[in-house]
């Protein structure tokens, strides 16, 4: 099953579900009026909506919309929790050795994770506003899970259970507010502004053999500015699979349904397989060339961030964005 | 005007006007249904509820109902946004000195802020479940603000502006669980679970003069084991005002409607006022005598936080709880 939710003059969109093939869509407002109040009420809406999906796939259901990405917000288009891992401990060691620290032994057991802003996302086909060209704008490219409730203290298998949805995202981050940030103690905060997601969240079921339960075994592909900067397949080198960050963030509470718990960027021991964020990019190139090459994404930049199955189909849409530059304050208020 | 939320079977509860004096509250569903509701359209919403506020203080209105705190969510019992300053820098410098370290000159200017989850809030009288008595529970007392929109890049006059209502808050942390988490650099996550508010949300012109637009002059009294524990003034040493704090959250990007801002551990150079949280008595005893004497949380033990105006009337009710141990996982499943 396949959810999006329609942008409209509300905060929460309307929810709808979307064909297989992503040309078409229907609102099911007599099952649940947003994403938010289907995962509130999961076990209930789950099957109305799957067969509601089933129908809309066979074209035996009426009211049906096309369906286009531009018109979408991000699935939950604000939520009430954006836990964002980092699971590919091979890229934070990449992050170390450019600045020539070692990685502590302990990175490899206990999990990296930040809590992150959920209040206003991006939509996937949203411009990304940059107030400063100089606070050095990057993507991450990353997969994520909506969870169900989360018992405190969940084990493996509950953690695994409580995944309900998979969706892309780009964790959009200002690079060079982060060393002071960090520095501080208290983790990111200006340097994380809103995230975007895919234009669709897929049920598991969607992923086929592609899904273990514990991670994605499929290529997370990155264009910038239409050239392929990278496709790292998400399910190698993931150091910590979806349950065990699950189990990390509800280590001392539980969480709530519609929590967004993310990967962080994917990034693959085999350099060949190209980056999903530029900062790894330009620690490559410290590390081979004594300096970073590419810049970080100015006004008018361009990132893609897609998924395919193994029929070169595109499982959740793509997040396609643009930066642009808010000169003016006041044309900014717009976008509020 | 105070706003409540009475406990229901939605996740959000039911918005409630209640008098001035905490007797008496209405269910207001013509207006809005849930706080975050009327937050989202603010403009439309307050004064529809401030005019059912005057008839409900005069009497001159039917469907009322006793306000009962016990009966009572947070005022968002779950939230888009909670992002907690650590305002009062003389506390953050007391935990420095207490490790024998210096506070960076930067503190006084750049305020510290982290972003903390908000997907599944206590209620001011629950109890606070502690799966291991090891990890060190305390409380930190705070003030707290919910704000409207605030637009990217938000100045010192826009973000007073965007401040709707106050509340109080009790920041649970475990404190045995801070030291090896920041030291990973990203941040709090399993050492702040969730956090519980007052039993009621007010409007500024409730405080009076208390209320300058920026801080609120009166102590803050909290109570461990019905023991005072402490009473420093909110608005005396407060380094950063909520316009400040809200500036710094919002400076990289939007905030949404309904984001909770907190002050941080409220503490006073004047030591004979007495701390909002255990670890800075702690720290105090560490400075003087050499070593803490006072012990963390123990389950059974009771944390009460209030604010009374000049003539000792409460104005938020109080945030009052006790500790309880979830020794079998079961039974705390009975609390998602």
């Amino acid at each position: 099953m396949k959810l999006a939710s329609l942008k409209d003059k509300t905060r929460d969109g309307k929810l709808v579900i979307v064909s297989k093939d992503l040309t078409r869509a229907v609102l099911v407002p007599d099952i649940a009026a947003t994403l938010q109040q289907a995962l509130d009420d999961w076990q209930s809406c789950r099957p109305l909506l799957e067969t509601r999906y089933r129908e809309l796939n066979e074209d035996k259901i009426k009211g049906v919309i096309a369906f286009q990405e531009q018109a979408i917000a991000s699935p939950l288009p604000r939520a009430y929790q954006w836990a964002d891992g980092s699971a590919y401990v091979n890229h934070v060691e990449l992050v170390r050795k450019a600045r020539g620290a070692e990685l502590p032994e302990s990175f490899w057991q206990d999990p990296l994770m930040y809590q992150g802003g959920s209040d206003t996302f991006l939509g996937p086909h949203d411009d990304i506003p940059l107030l400063d060209a100089q606070w050095g704008l990057d993507f991450e490219a990353e997969v994520a899970v909506i969870t169900t409730d989360v018992l405190a203290g969940a084990n493996q298998e509950e953690a695994e259970a409580a995944i309900c949805l998979l969706l892309l995202v780009n964790d959009v981050s200002l690079r060079n507010l982060i060393p002071n940030e960090l520095a501080k103690g208290f983790g990111f905060f200006q340097s994380k502004p809103s995230s975007a997601f895919s234009p669709v969240a897929v049920t598991p079921d969607e992923l086929k053999e592609a899904w273990d339960g514990k991670k994605v075994h499929l290529p997370l592909v990155t264009h910038l500015n239409e050239k392929l900067f990278g496709r790292p397949n998400a399910g190698v080198d993931m150091t910590f699979d979806f349950p065990t960050l699950i189990a990390h963030a509800a280590k001392t509470r539980k969480l709530g349904a519609g929590s967004i718990i993310g990967s962080g960027t994917v990034s693959n021991y085999d350099r060949s397989k190209g980056s999903s964020c530029i900062a790894e990019k330009r620690m490559l190139e410290t590390i081979e060339k004594g300096k970073p090459l590419t810049p970080f994404m100015q006004p008018g930049d361009r990132v893609r961030i897609e998924m395919f199955d193994h029929d070169q189909i595109s499982i959740f849409g793509a997040i396609d964005q643009r930066v642009v530059t808010v000169k003016e304050r006041e044309k900014y208020a717009e976008t509020l």
